[in-house]
C-alpha cells in the first residue's frame, strides 16, 4: 500500500467546494472519481481542510492510500489526462504510511483579493468594492487579530467546533496595482472566518469604526458584532505547512 | 449631436470577438444593445479595430453619435448598469465631432501570455506551452520584426488588405512569476499577427529554428513559412494610441 500526498490547484468558480457532496461537482468528488478510474480502487481521500463553493486554490494539499503499482510520477501524469481543466494536480508523492494532509498541517495561508474598480477581466478572482478604503487604517486594524484569540465573533453562527481560539501568525494587507489584498496565515481557520475578517476591516477602512474597534469586537465572542462576510471569489487558499 | 468616445474593458471568453454578428454575442452587439436601452437610438459604434472571438481588451476605444442629452459621467453609470458584467466601460467622454476610434488611432498596444505550467487559475487568460522556451533566443529573434517590414509571412491567409506594411515599434518578452509575455506595439495589425508571430517566436525558443531564420520568414512574405496561429485566450488589447 502506498500513501499519496498530492498537491493540487483548482479554480472554484464552478465547484460548490472541496468536500465530497452526492449531488454536486466538488473537488473531492473529481478527484474520487479520477482516481477510481486509474486504480480501479474506491478511496477516502483525505484533504488539508475544506474550501466553500466558489473559493480558490493555488496549493490545496491532500493524501490517499492505493495498492496501485504505478509511481506517483505516473499517477500525477494520468489523473492531469482525466481531471477537468480546472482541477491540476501540480505533484504527487509517496509519503509515510502515517502522513495524514488534514491532521499534520500545522498551518495555512489564506489571500482575499479587493479589486479597487469594476473590472471585467479577472472578475472570478476578487471581490469589487465600491467604496474608497483607507488601507492604512485597515492595516491598523489587522493587528489586534494577530497572535492567539478566541474568534468566535469572525465565525459563522452554528458552526459545529469544541472552540474558537485559533493562533494568528500573519495577517496583512498588501497593495499592488488596483488590488488590495489580505495575506492571513493561521494554525486554523474557522468556517467562513476570512470572509467576516475581511467584510469588518472594510467597516474600518471606510471609516465607520476606529481600528481599536476590533478589539471589541474579538471581546464580544458574537457574530453578530463582525461585518458582513464577503463573496467567496475573492479567497484563495495558497499553502498548507507542514 | 454629441460625439462620445468610450474607453471600456472586455474579458473575451464568452464573445465571438469585437464586432457585430447577426446571431452572435459580440461586444459591439452588447454595446449597441445597451444605448439604444438608454438613449432610444440606433447607434453606428466606430471601434479602434475589431478583436476576434476569445481575445481580451483592456482598453478598448469606440465612439458613437448621440443626440441624447444624458452627460457622458452618466452615460458611462447607466451603460454599466446595462452591460453584462464581462464588459465595463471604464471611462466616457466627449469628444470633437471629427473624432474617430479607428482612424484617429495611431498605434496599438497588445499582450501575449504564455504560462510555463499547466495552471487552473487564470487559464481563460493564458496559452500553457508544454515546451521549455530560451527565453534570450526568443528575444533576440523578436529584434527581426522591429521596424517598418512586410508583415505578408505573419497575416492570416485570405485577409482582405491593400497592403502588409507594418511599423513595429516595440516587440519584446518579459518574464514574471511562472509567466513569458511578449509585448507588442505597431501603428497596425494584421489578421492573427500577433499569434502567428507568438507562434513562431516559440519555435526558436524550442530550439527549432535559429533567430536568424525570422528574417528569412519576412522576405518568404509567405504565410507557409511562419509558425502556428496560437490560441486567442493569450491575447489582450491593452491600449490604443491617439
Amino acid at each position: 500500500v502506498q500513501n499519496i500526498k498530492l498537491t493540487l490547484e483548482y479554480d472554484g468558480t464552478h465547484f460548490c467546494g472541496w468536500q465530497l457532496q452526492p449531488s454536486d461537482r466538488t473537488v473531492q468528488g473529481e478527484l474520487k472519481q479520477a482516481i477510481k478510474q486509474i486504480t480501479g480502487e474506491e478511496t477516502n481521500i483525505i484533504g488539508s481542510g475544506r474550501t466553500d463553493s466558489g473559493v480558490h486554490a493555488k496549493e490545496q494539499v491532500a493524501n490517499f492510500l492505493t495498492n496501485t503499482r504505478l509511481e506517483p510520477k505516473q499517477i500525477k501524469t494520468a489523473l492531469n489526462g482525466i481531471l477537468p481543466k480546472d482541477v491540476r494536480i501540480l505533484a504527487a508523492e509517496t509519503v509515510a504510511d502515517n502522513f495524514n494532509a488534514r491532521f499534520d498541517a500545522i498551518k495555512r495561508e489564506y489571500h482575499y483579493t479587493i479589486s479597487t474598480y469594476d473590472s471585467a477581466i479577472g472578475r472570478q478572482y476578487f471581490w469589487y468594492c465600491r467604496y474608497n478604503l483607507d488601507v492604512p487604517k485597515m492595516r491598523q486594524a489587522a493587528q489586534y487579530l494577530l497572535g492567539l484569540h478566541d474568534f468566535k465573533s469572525f465565525c459563522q453562527s452554528g458552526s459545529d467546533v469544541n472552540h474558537y481560539i485559533c493562533s494568528v501568525e500573519y495577517l496583512d494587507w498588501q497593495e499592488k496595482d488596483h488590488f488590495i489584498m489580505l495575506k492571513i496565515i493561521s494554525n486554523r481557520f474557522l468556517h467562513n472566518m476570512v470572509r467576516i475578517i475581511v467584510g469588518t476591516l472594510i467597516h474600518v477602512g471606510r471609516g465607520k469604526i476606529e481600528p481599536i474597534y476590533i478589539q471589541k469586537i474579538l471581546d464580544k465572542k458574537d457574530r453578530a458584532y463582525a461585518g458582513q462576510t464577503v463573496p467567496a471569489k475573492g479567497l484563495c487558499l495558497i499553502k498548507v505547512y507542514y
